[in-house]
């Protein structure tokens, strides 16, 4: 897929507008930006007095650690099923 | 485990410290940071305009996207693995 080829999607996050460009369709990018406005919500709940860009750094860190916790469970996974297929 | 049982570290991602706290030891938290921090560079190399918390929120939806992608492929494999069982 060339450069032009992107898909460019206008999304709010935070009550921020952003442009994201990617293979993606515009509903999966909708998706997304929805579940880190989410998130960013959740975190202000709990910690009112961080601003924008402390709330978003967070965000990022609770996200990374989710995506590591889920690559662990996807690794065991496919330890357990090399050794079911042997 | 209770709120004083809470493992607090201290991070820096972006220039910026920041202290987490949660039940995972020091070196995930650091592990996290740096992957955080690595993102942020990686999308400020590509978008030298973007601010920090712009930065983030990017950083957040790149990784959100991602966790999807990895959370289907982990259905997808739970699926096989099921067949291949009965």
């Amino acid at each position: 897929m060339t450069e032009n080829e992107k898909i460019r999607t206008m999304v709010m996050i935070y009550g921020e507008q952003y442009t994201i460009s990617g293979t993606e369709t515009t509903e999966h990018m909708q998706q997304v930006a929805s579940l880190v406005d989410t998130k960013m919500r959740e975190i202000h709940s709990v910690n009112p007095n961080l601003n924008t860009s402390s709330l978003a750094v967070l965000t990022a860190v609770n996200t990374i650690h989710e995506y590591i916790k889920l690559q662990e469970k996807y690794d065991k996974l496919v330890e357990e099923f090399k050794q079911l297929k042997d």
